[in-house]
């Protein structure tokens, strides 16, 4: 996707050799006309699906999976990564280990919110190692559902997670992929 | 605003006298269509405030706002809760009292995303005691922008944020406010 490669290149910052920030658009601050061209975007790769649910995961996914929602006409369920008092005690749950804390997490979807009748796209922001999508993949397992395909708004093709799934037969969309970003240089596929 | 109170009648759960759950559409699956009128009732009713961005805070305020800013043609940024790697070291912190945890947390904006010149709406899901408000307030007072008014879905009117907030001068609207939810029975104001 071209608007977004130019929105990484100008308003992007590489911090290391693997950390993009892209707060200025997707992470803090949201440009919410870009955002729907981003959602227009994973509609059109995904429009012929019967998508039934986007599914994503707190906090980041949320806003792209809403927007893009709107194109699909179809409601979204984000998995929760804390502990509510109000959630459901009839939940999924999964583990996901996360390389940047170096910790586990658990993600948890009520059971009510996906049916075995579903067929699920999940969106989400960031693709590195993939622990946070196969967690979700994982849910979508357990409750019988159909996984329909995977779209990220930017992949990191020099971490795992995109060789993963491609390797276990997911429908994966990324719309920028960065192959590298050594000396502050952001290198698309 | 009527769709909101039959939607919270029909698909609301309440659980001991202080809490209503409204998964099904707004915190922890979003009913996209819904939250589009949300969002336009928040225009009709914020729309001459010239507002140049609208301040949420992770994770249910999100979808809202997002789908909020479509009618404004505004960004949208999101207090940050959790730490992260990537955020700025040029920030805004202030501390929120949480009763439902009863401890006290950091919220967070990257200073670069509000300007003195900034005429800013807070949106967020739920208003109990507001100490999230007006701590999104205090960092809009930090940065010398204005906030010209609070949009909020749901509003515990039992709680002491609303009172609060609308003693400080504050332009608060609230979509629906539950004045009790004794024996099960929610009665709106």
């Amino acid at each position: 996707m071209e608007l977004l490669k130019r929105k990484i290149l100008e308003e992007g910052e590489v911090i290391g050799e693997d950390i993009l920030k892209v707060d200025s658009f997707l992470n803090h601050q949201l440009d919410i006309e870009f955002l729907n061209e981003v959602g227009r975007e994973f509609w059109y790769r995904f429009k012929d699906e019967k998508v039934t649910r986007i599914l994503t995961i707190e906090s980041s996914g949320i806003a792209i999976a809403a927007i893009t929602a709107q194109y699909f006409k179809v409601p979204v369920v984000f998995a929760k990564k804390n502990i509510s008092r109000n959630l459901d005690t009839e939940i999924y749950t999964s583990e996901v280990f996360s390389f940047t804390k170096g910790t586990t997490y658990q993600i948890k979807v009520a059971k009510r919110y996906i049916t075995s009748q579903d067929r699920i796209l999940i969106i989400d922001d960031f693709l590195a190692n993939g622990r946070a999508v196969l967690g979700l993949k994982d849910i979508i397992e357990q409750a019988g559902a159909y996984l329909v395909g995977v779209g990220i708004v930017i992949e990191k093709g020099f971490q795992q997670g995109g060789k993963t799934l491609r390797e276990a037969g997911v429908n994966l969309h990324s719309l920028a992929i960065v192959d590298s970003m050594r000396d502050g240089k952001i290198v698309f596929r």
